[in-house]
C-alpha cells in the first residue's frame, strides 16, 4: 500500500506522563496523559483522512521508579534487568496513551484504531557508550557516595557525580547507544498504512544487539528523540515534531543573550550544535534527531511545547528545522 | 480484507513462561520462552501460507512478583494499581515473546513479522465477581492471618483463607469477570489479516468497565482462557488451542477412577463440567472457554500440553472439543 498523505512523527517528553514535582500515582499519570491526549486528538483532528499520526514518548520517570521498586524488593523477588524494565513500562505507559486517545476520540466521534505495540530497537555493541566509563545517561535516584560506592562494587554500575554540590551528587549512569534501526518496522508500517494510530519505541525502544545472529537485550537507554527519528523513517514521516517543555529551542541557553529560535536550516542547526549552544541530554539530541531526519528526507522538523503543537503544525510557533 | 486460510488462536498457561520453582528471573523466563517459541515456531512451519497463529499468554506468576515489589516499595514509589500492573507484564510478556520468536524465525528464515500489542478487555461493573466478597481468584503472595487482616483493613483488600492448614493460609483476592468484547480488536484484525504473528490479550487484557461513556481500568484480573476465546472471536479462529501443562483434560481428576479424555462433544462438556470434573481456576475455565469458541462458530478446540501442540492440531493426542 503506497503513502498517500502526510504523515506526522509526535515525539513526547517526559513531562507529557509525570510532572517533575510529581511522585507518579497512576491517578496523576493518567491525568497528565489525558491531558496530552487531548492535544494529540486535536492534531488529530487537524489532518486529512489520509494524514497518519504516530507517537513516540519517553519513559525517564517511569522506569526510574520501576527499577528502584524492583531494587528494594531485590531481596523477596528478582529484579528485571533494564531492557525488560523498558519494556514494562511501554505496557505501563502504552495502555494511559491508548485508553486516554480511545476515550477522548469516540467523545469526539473520531474513529480511528488506537495501538500501543511493544517494540525493540538495535543498537551496535561496538557503539563507544558501551566503552569503559564513557556511559552518559544518569538514570534512577541520587546516591550519596557510599551508596554509590556500594552499588559500584556490588553490581558493577558505572556511577558518576552529576550534582557536585548536592547531599546526593552521585547517580548511575548506563550507556545510550545511537539507535540503528527500529525491529517491529514492518507490524508498525502494516498498522499505519491501514490507518491506525500507533504508539510506539517507548522510553527509546527496548535496545538489543545483535549477537551471533540473534537479537539480545542490553543493559542501556536509547534516547527516545533519537529512535523516534529512526521511526519516523520506518513510517515515511513528512514532518517530525518533538514535544517539550519550551515553545523554542534557544541560542546561549540560560545566558543574558539568550534568542529563541523561529527557524534553522540544517547548517545552522549543525554550527550551533558544534558551538554547544543545545545541551547534551536534553535540547542537543532533540537537534540531532531533527538534523538526522532532514538529511533522510524528511521535510520539517519543529521542536515546541505540547500546547503550541497545533499552532506549530501551523507555522506559527516553535522552532522549525528545514533543509536550507 | 477477507481470511482464507486456516487461523489457530494458541493461549499459553504460566508454565510457558515460568516453572513453578523458579524464582522469576530474567534468564529463567528468557529460557522458558524460548522452549515455548520453538515449539510455536514449528507449528507455524506445519501451516500454510494463508494460516495465520496468534498467541494469547497468562501472566499470574509475572503480575504476582510485580505487584508484590510495588507493595514491598510503597514507602518510597506509590504502587501501580492492577490495571497498570496487568499493563507492565503485557510489555514484559510480550518482549520475551516477540524477542525469542523472532530469534529462532531467523535462524529457520521463516519471514513473518512478530508484534505484541498493549491490549484492553471489556468487562461489566455489575458482574457478580465486582459484588460484596465474591471476587474468586487469588493473586500475590500467601499471607498469614495478622498480614491479611491488616491489608484488609488499610487497603480495603478481600481476603481469603485458601490453605486452611499452611503456615500462610490466606490470599488477596480479587474479581475475575467475565470478559466481554476485546478493545483493540480492530488493530489486531488489521495486523493478522496481514500476515503477522500477533500476542495479545496478555494475563486475561488489561481489565476494563465503561463508566460514562469512557473505558475506565478496574482492579481485577480476567481468565486468561476466556479472554483468550473473545480474541479467538475477533481473528475468527477455526482453531482454539489451549496449551497447559496435561496432555489432556480429566473425568473424576485425582481419584482412583481418573479418566484420560480424546474427545468430548459441547453437550458432554457441559454435563461434565456441571457434575464438577473440571476444577474451577484450572481446567473449569479452559473447558468453558472451548464451550464458548464452538457455539460462536468455532471448529475445534483442543486441551494439551506444549510440547504435543503439533501432535494434537494433527488429531494424535490432546482433548479435542466438538460441536457435536
Amino acid at each position: 500500500m503506497a503513502k498517500n498523505g502526510n504523515r506526522i512523527l509526535v515525539a513526547l517528553g517526559g513531562n507529557a506522563i509525570k510532572q517533575a514535582e510529581e511522585r507518579g500515582t497512576a491517578e496523576e499519570q493518567f491525568k497528565n496523559v489525558n491531558t496530552t491526549a487531548i492535544h494529540i486528538v486535536n492534531m488529530i483532528q487537524h489532518l486529512g483522512k489520509d494524514d497518519r499520526l504516530i507517537i513516540t514518548h519517553g519513559n525517564g520517570p517511569q522506569s526510574g521508579n520501576l527499577a528502584l521498586q524492583q531494587d528494594i524488593a531485590k531481596e523477596q523477588i528478582p529484579p528485571q534487568p533494564l531492557d525488560v524494565v523498558g519494556a514494562m513500562t511501554q505496557g505501563q505507559i502504552g495502555y494511559m496513551f491508548q485508553n486516554c486517545l480511545q476515550n477522548i476520540m469516540t467523545a469526539k466521534g473520531v474513529k480511528v484504531p488506537v495501538i500501543s505495540v511493544v517494540n525493540q530497537v538495535l543498537v551496535d555493541r561496538n557503539d563507544p557508550e558501551f566503552v569503559g566509563e564513557n556511559a552518559s545517561k544518569p538514570v534512577g535516584n541520587f546516591l550519596t557516595e557510599e551508596e554509590a560506592m556500594r552499588l559500584k562494587a556490588e553490581k558493577g554500575w558505572i556511577v558518576k557525580k552529576v550534582k557536585p554540590n548536592a547531599p546526593k551528587p552521585w547517580r548511575r549512569t548506563v550507556p545510550s547507544p545511537d539507535p540503528i534501526a527500529n525491529v517491529e518496522a514492518e507490524a508498525i508500517k502494516i498498522l499505519v498504512n491501514a490507518g491506525a494510530v500507533v504508539v510506539a519505541s517507548g522510553g527509546g525502544g527496548i535496545p538489543v544487539v545483535k549477537e551471533n545472529g540473534k537479537l539480545v537485550g542490553v543493559e542501556a537507554v536509547i534516547d527516545k528523540d533519537l529512535a523516534g527519528e529512526r521511526l519516523a523513517e520506518v513510517v515515511e514521516a513528512d514532518t517530525f515534531l518533538i514535544l517539550t517543555d519550551v515553545e523554542k529551542a534557544k541560542l546561549n541557553y540560560g545566558k543574558p543573550n539568550e534568542k529563541a529560535l523561529d527557524r534553522m536550516t540544517v547548517a545552522e542547526a549543525k554550527r550551533y550544535l558544534a558551538e554547544g549552544h543545545f545541551l547534551p541530554g536534553s535540547m542537543g539530541p532533540k537537534v540531532k534527531a531533527c538534523i538526522r531526519f532532514l538529511e533522510w528526507g524528511g521535510k520539517e522538523a519543529i521542536i515546541t511545547s505540547l500546547d503550541k503543537a497545533v499552532d506549530a503544525l501551523e507555522g506559527k510557533t516553535g522552532t522549525h528545522i528545514v533543509k536550507g
